[in-house]
């Protein structure tokens, strides 16, 4: 890892620990526990395994420093925040879903139940919040106006990408046009808004940090698009879940929606309701003859060329730039 | 009703209308009804009843003017922020005590699910941090980040609150000392928020803010404790609910809470699991004779007085003064 990353991520990590800390009072510690349980500090399997990559926060701070801010040190409390979001996103989701782990450890509805766990979710997204106010010690109140306008536009997206995604499971007569909305609220739009958060603090001008924005929406969506190719066609060894395991989950992912439209044979299979494990091997291989790999991946691509085109539009400068730019690719070259 | 209140409540309406709007776009349409329903503005028993009474963006408001602010209207957002932070409580609240109804009608989560309801409840929170944003029209930006910090650090108070209103349901061991910190932040931190908020915004100074923030907060105290007198000892024609229910329901009100302190007949027959509803006349004077009706009246009186010298204090001015302190009459003196 280079010197920029060795500093970086622990400083993400104080500054984290500095604002869950809000909540570190006596009489909340258990409220504490879990919040700090959750962010992979504390707790059964608690470790950089259980953190998570911190790829938001890491994507802000880079992107500031891109900018030619050498002190990316005064945007961490929005580095901080767009974790807080992504980590509360996190908590209610996993109870929407009934999702028993999270990152390989039992998710927190489980271990203090449903209602403290709304409840956990909310305060990680209050902290979150009370952190943005926290740049005011730093920069101008115009400034620290406007990203809380940008956290809080992107914090609308996510709630409607979560909408439709549960709206989803419920319909029949889905199209590959329903799938932009949808990723492009849960998965793009925040790393979107930390691009677009890192330039503004990072103090770029308006064209640029519209660059960034799109730099960071297209990565958004070409990294789901191939996470959702590895869920149907990942190598197992490699990707470590077992692969085609979107299909028996029934996934509305880009290939299905693809398949779909095809109203061919895996059309016709999806129709009749939930797929079974012995069958998932050979309709992984007939969605692929339907035409609907070729088209995902072809997605992708585009996606992939998209993003590294704004990216260079936008121009990142020194280390900081050269390690966006490594992270775009590995990101994007990724097979697990 | 007065003119000045004539004047409020339909502008509070216009502007929580226009905050919710934002998600009024073609493919989250049902989103949005979710948070139209739940605002009171449509569906079945859609009308004032189901709005509620909007006293905290009343309170905001009032107090905005009380201190000398004739144009009012610029702290409309902060106002609709409040009731909306209010509502996106409400929603979870009704998930976590699984309640089924909510001023008369079905809640959120029974019409829609619980995995959407998590999301509606979210959705107004960030509605409401949006509606902050709109304050820097009127407001240097400098205020606005003074605004967004008392609001956050009042629902971080909020979720504290809910925490201990959680964790207390499988205790045994509860005193009186347990009561102050969990109704401090279920509903006094909001009030309290409030009229710190509509000082602010009125451009009161900081002692004038701080007498407001005060007056809030023993407001909220207040009310509280006479919300569980009347929840006990109520009269059924009055309040329009069954009284006595807080027992059946077996809620840590403060009346139980100090007859549990007395380790008597109540406290004894509490311990032995749920109250039947024959139980509940001869519990509720059992309660009485053991001094817990004579404890929380006069916890309460000392809480209005505490409210009312802080008002004084704070020496609101004009028609929204003598409105802030009528409605403070209102509210300390119902029977209902």
């Amino acid at each position: 890892m280079t010197d920029l990353l060795n500093e970086m991520l622990p400083a993400i990590e104080a500054e984290l620990q500095k604002q869950v800390a809000r909540l570190d009072v006596p009489r909340t510690r258990v409220y504490h526990d879990m919040l700090t349980y959750h962010m992979g500090w504390t707790g059964d399997g608690a470790g950089p395994d259980a953190t998570g990559k911190r790829i938001r926060p890491l994507m802000l701070l880079l992107t500031a420093a891109a900018c030619g801010k050498p002190d990316w040190q005064t945007a961490l409390p929005a580095a901080a925040a767009v974790e807080l979001v992504h980590n509360f996103s996190l908590v209610h989701d996993d109870i929407q879903d009934k999702s028993e782990k999270r990152r390989g450890r039992t998710t927190v509805w489980i271990k203090w139940g449903m209602p403290q766990a709304i409840n956990a979710g909310d305060g990680l997204f209050v902290v979150a919040n009370l952190a943005m106010t926290d740049l005011a010690s730093s920069y101008p109140a115009e400034t620290v106006v406007d990203a809380m306008r940008i956290l809080q536009n992107t914090c609308l997206d996510l709630t409607r990408g979560q909408f439709l995604d549960i709206s989803y499971e419920k319909r029949a007569d889905l199209g590959v046009e329903d799938y932009w909305p949808m990723i492009g609220g849960k998965t793009a739009a925040l790393l979107s808004g930390c691009n677009e958060l890192g330039a503004l603090l990072g103090g770029a001008d308006q064209s640029t940090r519209e660059a960034y924005r799109a730099y960071g929406q297209y990565l958004g969506l070409a990294f789901q698009v191939q996470d959702d190719i590895l869920g149907i066609w990942g190598d197992e060894s490699v990707t470590g879940k077992s692969a085609a395991s979107d299909l028996l989950e029934g996934k509305n992912t880009l290939p299905v929606l693809a398949g779909l439209g095809k109203k061919g044979r895996f059309a016709a299979r999806w129709a009749q309701g939930p797929i079974q494990p012995s069958e998932v091997a050979d309709l992984a291989g007939l969605l692929a003859s339907e035409g609907a790999y070729a088209y995902t991946h072809d997605t992708a691509r585009q996606m992939t060329d998209m993003a590294t085109n704004s990216l260079r539009e936008a121009d990142p400068q020194g280390e900081a730039g050269q390690l966006l730019m490594d992270l775009t690719d590995r990101l994007l070259k990724r097979d697990s």
